[in-house]
């Protein structure tokens, strides 16, 4: 795509730590001055993105030849070899699948019914990691509180052998605050709840919709605290348990799961290359989970950011200049139940985890990138403006420092990978995320294509700028 | 509410049938002048009800104490009772529940997935009336067609031993044209399939949102027709099997139902009257049906439009002007399977039938009404510009007198009886129609409150004025 030969133009103030940590360039506004010829090729890459539809081809052909591929599943086993199929069509190197073990729970089937006074049948979903409930279901009277703070606040008495229901709605916002906000009832209520003496658990699903379609996502336990059923209703259905409780009357519930463990099994990281021109020169890791939760396609979450990451290493393979580091595209096993894939990288690469210059991940979906957030050394901030430049004309702005990234990156995160760390608007994500409605048809290609774009740029960008961007341990 | 004493002024010009068939009132732009005095009622009328709570109030209590209430079921019974009791307490008179006889339909449980060339799980609700399949289910390759015309151009050869799949999608429009150009698959597509030959029939949902919940309706095997199983996929379910269509690999799918048909068993017509002053003007009769399908709370469909009709009435009669006319509430049985309550409501009148001084019903959900139809006397048609002109200000546009009532009031218009017609916007409706997703979430408070004003002041206006709008045999 950019015919001239093409050298990175060593950015002497960029590449100086010292001259870095000058107090004078921690001004707010500092843009680092990055090669023009680089971000003319960036800039390049941008407009090949707008007019690319691989993500897109990928994204509907997991869905269409595969669809759920929950950790251990049949459904898990053909997305590893559609990755695998997929990566040798597109010319991708060093293609491998990284074995990961992986634990292997069942949902089976669920019945949620209010018994009294008024009895109707909920819409519900297990949460995952959930114990099943004996034959004949669980029936309790419900005790209604908003989130595990308040749990806490109650006696044992009020507690004991009762369902409780925790009623916090998520917040709808653009950034994942409101999810973060609520996930504490889903991931800890339950544990909170059985300490308490509670013989299960409902929760009000962390979704932000009204479609009658209920989220599910795991829970946990301690090892000394005692499994109890735990499930979510969906937004309308805790409407209504709200209701009855509200109408002053005793309420009461029945729960039937069948879900329960199986013994772990394996699944596999799927790996691929576009190698870049100089081997010491470190890895952008460009990062992805291939798994779903078993109830959903998963088009956002994540066959989307499959699609947007393993199109971008793509492209830039096509272009006449090779990346000066390797771009290697990691499709993690099982991100949804436990992040094996994730640990079971990092630990495969203990001794050599510093080969990582840089992670971008995609993880929040395939709706349009609105914030550019970072984790870098802050002294590296300027260059992180200069690349935020890059991609503003997309509709994104200047974030923080304080990025996220993945999940997957967790381990990498906590050994000093930086990452660059596009938001897109997790508001619409939140709607459907961990449920049957995570289909193609809410994916938007336009939207799909400005994610492209604005992960073709940074990745050029990370592929070849001089430019320390590891935080330092004063940074943590 | 109106303290002033009331009489309604006779309008001598339209009170005349000879002169209302004058050429020269026929423009179109002719508005009848209705009386002031009733008029100004009407319009405090409209006022009242964009202050009242009582059709939401009506709409929850519904939705929160029954939820689905099919023909013949225990939700049936408790919705029958709730409603009795609602009339009672609101002061109705000559409350009734006159006994129907329905159907009875078990939906059971339903599996339908692709078993080849990928298989996958779809989304899928039986149609009412279904058989169903074998305990081991029917497994067929599969037949797509765009509709039943195109259907009827096969040979018997293509289709037998199929399951047909209708991949029509329905138009999303703000009248209900949309939804009857595509409902034709859904109730005589199966039949025509089995006629030659396929051994099931599937469906793209009637509906038109992108959520993963498929539209369960009727479907009708004449008496000489082999019934088949047929079920509904939801629009993003009917994606995928298109895809999987498309990739030219031979496509068969899988489906198992437990449908079933049991002995027919009672409901009832709920009935309750606000009298009027003179016994012989006639009744204005407030319609909505009282049951749904089985498989949704039915907010739009129809509880809210119990609602918006139960409370219009009881507005009127907490007044001190007392309408001419009586109003009569009719919630009628089973409207969803085979309006076998408006046609018991018929029979049971069949020798007064003309006492119905007009219909105003409610049936396409509570979303707001944006166009005024009706079926009345041609010559009439200054009048319905007048009323028209009392909604305008609450964003109804002037429509036709094409218009259609509800499905309840077929016999009744069939024996000529006049419907003023508002309608409501069908787009939204549309996406949740015959859906779980049917929820008083999706009922917008202000909305209902425009409903409530529209009907009011319809309704004070049939209730008093003096014209004759009952349709000659020649407008027929």
């Amino acid at each position: 795509m950019t015919p001239a030969p093409f050298r990175t133009a060593l950015l002497s103030l960029l590449a100086s730590p010292l001259l870095l940590s000058a107090p004078l360039l921690h001004a707010e506004d500092e843009v680092a001055q990055l090669p023009e010829d680089m971000l003319e090729t960036a800039r390049q890459l941008k407009q090949t993105a707008l007019e690319s539809d691989l993500a897109w081809d990928l994204t509907e052909g997991l869905l269409t030849e595969v669809g759920p591929r929950f950790a251990g599943t049949d459904g898990d086993r053909a997305a590893v070899s559609w990755a695998l199929t997929r990566m040798r069509e597109l010319g991708f190197q060093n293609i491998q699948a990284e074995e990961v073990e992986v634990p292997r729970w069942v949902r089976g089937d669920i019945n949620v019914e209010i018994t009294a006074p008024y009895p109707q049948d909920l819409v519900a979903v297990a949460l995952g990691g959930s114990i099943g409930t004996p034959d004949e279901g669980i029936e309790a009277p419900v005790r209604q509180v908003y989130d595990v703070e308040e749990l806490r606040s109650l006696s044992r008495s009020q507690v004991e052998g009762h369902i409780v229901f925790f009623s916090q709605r998520m917040e709808r916002t653009r950034d994942a605050s409101g999810y973060v906000g609520a996930v504490g009832n889903r991931t800890t209520g339950p544990a909170v709840a059985s300490e308490m003496g509670a013989v299960a658990a409902v929760i009000r699903s962390i979704g932000s919709s009204d479609e009658r379609v209920a989220h599910t996502g795991g829970t946990r336990f301690p090892d000394d605290v005692k499994r109890i059923p735990a499930a979510a209703l969906s937004n309308p259905d805790a409407d209504l348990l709200e209701r009855q409780v509200a109408t002053g009357r005793p309420v009461t519930m029945k729960l039937r799961l069948t879900s329960r463990m199986l013994e772990p099994t394996k699944s596999a990281n799927v790996i691929g290359e576009i190698p870049g021109s100089d081997p010491d020169a470190g890895v952008v890791l460009l990062g992805a989970h291939l798994d779903s939760w078993d109830i959903t396609p998963g088009a956002h979450d994540a066959a989307a950011c499959v699609g947007i990451v393993t199109s971008v290493a793509h492209m830039i393979s096509q272009m006449d200049e090779q990346p000066k580091r390797t771009l290697r595209v990691v499709l993690f096993a099982n991100e949804e139940f436990g992040l094996s894939g994730a640990r079971t990288y990092a630990e495969n690469r203990r001794n050599r985890l510093d080969e990582h210059y840089v992670g971008i991940g995609a993880d929040l979906g395939a709706f349009a990138v609105w914030r550019f957030d970072t984790v870098i050394n802050e002294d590296a901030m300027p260059v992180a403006r200069a690349l935020h430049q890059l991609i503003e004309p997309l509709g994104v702005e200047m974030g923080t420092n304080e990025g996220y990234g993945i999940p997957d990156f967790i381990p990498l995160r906590e050994a000093g990978m930086p990452v660059l760390d596009p938001l897109q608007d997790a508001a619409p994500y939140f709607d459907i995320h961990h449920t049957i409605n995570d289909t193609l048809a809410k994916v938007d290609p336009e939207q799909l294509r400005q994610n492209v774009a604005v992960y073709a740029a940074l990745t050029w960008m990370a592929a070849n700028m001089d430019v320390a961007l590891r935080p330092t341990p004063e940074d943590d």
